[in-house]
């Protein structure tokens, strides 16, 4: 493997630093991202420049895709200058964006036409766990593709999960971990309110909370933001927040299980969007919540 | 201070092993219990057995109580041999059983009454933490009784939260946590739900989340017991959670604040003990989730 | 029956035109108000004053209440000069305000240890209604009491429906009319909200619908409120019927029935008084919807 | 008008009795239906087989389509012996079966590139409705066009309401509408939940609310199906009814528009599809709120 050039298509904050980590961990690669400055960044590591996702790609080789949505996956990946071409037989699609089960599903069938593999590998984290490569990863796809591309991932996460070979597997794990984030903001939300409008001071609730029982990243991060009514800059906007929970939903609908507090998470991000709140982070769902007790909301 | 007998009252599975920990640290205690067999355990400390609440308490001194329910703790504080009878002017009462807000309320205007301090003081954590010294304490009420049992707090927490002198505060907080746990429940059981119902393994859903994003006591413990679908023995029944997430919306109608994950629980456990299930843990709210997709119910 | 005089205490909006309708139908009434000019309205009727509610009742007699709530309903009842003290054996008072279940069962248990019968018998119907005898009424209590009364209820009623003789079955159904009278205002609200977004005049949706499925009282007029987004003059104030829907879900809880529109309308309510607007009718319902919409809120 | 010959596209359980009326009423008629002797049964009347949707079109004339879904109008409307590519400008599609916003909008925008007019006008009302032309009618599109199709839509029915000329503004309607009955048989299903626990005749309740207050065609229909726990045979099959609430939903998130009711009933038909109920009538939601609340379910 090391002998061969990885593909690395997508350099945006995500995208970049796991690029680099790649390197520094010894591999070979030929980046590609769609506006070439940031490509342009990784010059000095003695990476390859590639001017099309194809280009980026070796046939029968491994190409990573890390871009922003659905839509720009079909790009990289369908194009006239998409890897798909590219990639032929034995080739390994490891697909590492958040899209809809749909999509892998769609994009799994492909591959398999051309006999290449599409794995899915989603992360858990932000830009800073993936420079440190503590991200956390869920996997799915066909298992000989999978063992191929595990050293690939060992120096960017601190965890892989395995969710065996049903297509898509990986992505609705994804999605079932962004709506497991947006009902703890919610539940930490009324939580809040609750204290405050019983004279209570809502941070001395959360730094306990977030200190014992539920002292863990999501309810510290989440919490802090929560307890302070600090909505900016945004990390993740309310309304990716609002198009990850109507995807939750949409994989619910296929599957046939209702989610009451999903639907309902639905509503209120939704109701931020209308007012205008959907560039707010979505620790905003507190901003719903605040103005439901008719507390002056935070910004 | 460890001149005086500090009176403890109520030995179940929280208070005996919290009692033993103040006798431990060098405390002397008059003890408490309804059964006095409870208290017979104790005899070879070195405790004195009180044969009435009332006798437990040294006027001017500090009364703890832990006691099951808000009769309990009326029996014990307001009855014909209760504490409040002998506590005074001066004293303190250190409750810390999860009992109502307008209980807690209640009980602060009749110690003041007589001179007395009643302190709130509500704990997380279930028996092996109390024996390990390892609670988490919410604590509110007047600042001087306060501070005189702080001393009588450390030998049983890892940490003490002081939530103001607002009569009832630290129960709002114990109720705020409670919900924020069941809250919990509901999340993992509904992405669960979504992911046994999309072909993916939910022990390795819930082994990912609890091990990563949300790496905390509470998803930990829940997160297992909704993997595995099991919900016997109950360390917390169902029937109690029904109660406490009732005190929870009583709360919230007092302070005028609309809570609608709370709602949600309420009827989902109102479900489960309309069928029959009340006395399964309240982990079991992941079998109404399971069933209303479909999915044979867990036990 | 018509050789003996009927009770009536409670001249409100409501009682008064009832008690009017009852002497015009040719009973001879003693009535009572906290109020006396209320009842000197009366005088020329031919109607006696009672100075007290106890002077209204003749023992083994009839005697009608219809006060504002649980409250008044208790004093006039059971405070000093209450009607409980001399209605005796064989008398039987008909309870027609709208109360909680609990306190109709506590009623009746106390009629019932002094040989009298309580009657709950809760009417639907606005005071034009009972000024022109077309309200409807919701019966239930002891068969031999309900025959007694029955041609006290013709006058005032055009419809009389008996719920057998549950203690309080009659108050459970006029807490569940007015539940479902909640949920169709929200009903409306929501589909008037899609439609404005729509770009679809909200009024022409209300009037096709309240003019063919849905043609019928509550649909005919919350409609019209709600169309034209008019909250003001109160009929039914928002602070009572967040009061009415605490009730419903009270007795919900008791009957163990999860009822989550239920419980999502008390949110709404509470969130109407949260915000200060309890004192607008309770089609204000609608208010919160089109704001959690983007709308400008009507007034 | 009375010159020309309209098309007639799908005569099942609606199509076949509006076609007669159109007929009666001496409209001449060139029908269609896929399955021919469906078309065969209004041979005696006079009116004219059409062998393709295409046949039944004159150029600049009008084309009635009431088929069962978007797929079948895509079919009739756009397949290779569409009426579309007949209809030339001038010409009036009057298309009466409910289908999505997003639908009627791309075929408004079809139509008007060839210059022809796209009408919505989906019915409320069922096959005796239809039979007696008792329908209600909603109508969103071009002006000039609808009055051309006003005297073919009053054979049809009672009552014809114009929503504008927003593209597929009658769609929506329609959608409220059926949210709208979906909203009543929850709430009725609740309220008669509560009742039964209570131990109060369910059907009494029905009775009197939708004999008076909700004295409607869904509170009787629905009422007496929901009083009786009678599911079957469906007249609306529960999984046709989450297609429509979850078409509600979409449209829902294209206006920005927070439906919490809508939200709820998408669930608890996902949870009777869930359990194989999804043929059972819609009037079923009542049969998970009565699991809900432990009582046997209907069937």
């Amino acid at each position: 493997m090391t002998s061969q050039a990885i593909g690395f298509i997508g350099l945006g904050n995500m995208g970049l630093p796991m690029a680099r980590r790649l390197i520094e961990a010894g591999h070979r690669l030929s980046v590609y991202n769609r506006s070439p400055e940031r490509a342009a960044l990784l010059l000095e590591t003695g990476a390859k420049l590639a001017r099309t996702p194809r280009e980026a790609v070796e046939p029968g080789g491994v190409v990573i895709t890390m871009v922003a949505d659905d839509r720009a996956l079909d790009q990289v990946t369908l194009g006239a200058d998409g890897v798909l071409g590219a990639l032929g037989a034995g080739g390994v699609h490891l697909s590492m964006s958040t899209v809809a089960v749909d999509t892998a599903k769609r994009m799994d069938a492909l591959h398999a036409e051309r006999g290449a593999s599409y794995l899915c590998a989603p992360v858990f984290g932000r830009p800073p766990a993936a420079a440190a490569g503590k991200l956390w990863i869920a996997l799915s796809g066909a298992e000989a593709a999978k063992r191929r591309v595990l050293p690939l991932l060992a120096p960017l996460s601190q965890g892989v999960k395995d969710f065996g070979d049903v297509p898509g597997a990986a992505n609705v794990v994804k999605l079932a971990g962004n709506f497991m984030i947006a009902a703890a903001i919610e539940s930490i939300a009324e939580a809040c309110a609750l204290a405050e409008k019983s004279g209570i001071d809502r941070r001395a609730l959360v730094e306990l909370m977030a200190g014992s029982l539920f002292d863990c990243p999501v309810y510290r991060l989440y919490g802090e933001g929560v307890a302070l009514r600090r909505y900016q800059p945004a990390a993740f906007r309310s309304v990716l927040g609002l198009k990850d929970i109507s995807l939750v939903l949409a994989a619910a609908a296929q599957a046939q299980t209702p989610m009451p507090f999903a639907s309902l998470l639905r509503d209120r991000l939704l109701g931020l969007v209308a007012k205008g709140h959907g560039d707010l982070d979505w620790t905003a769902i507190d901003r719903a919540v605040s103005e439901d007790a008719g507390l002056a909301p935070g910004a």
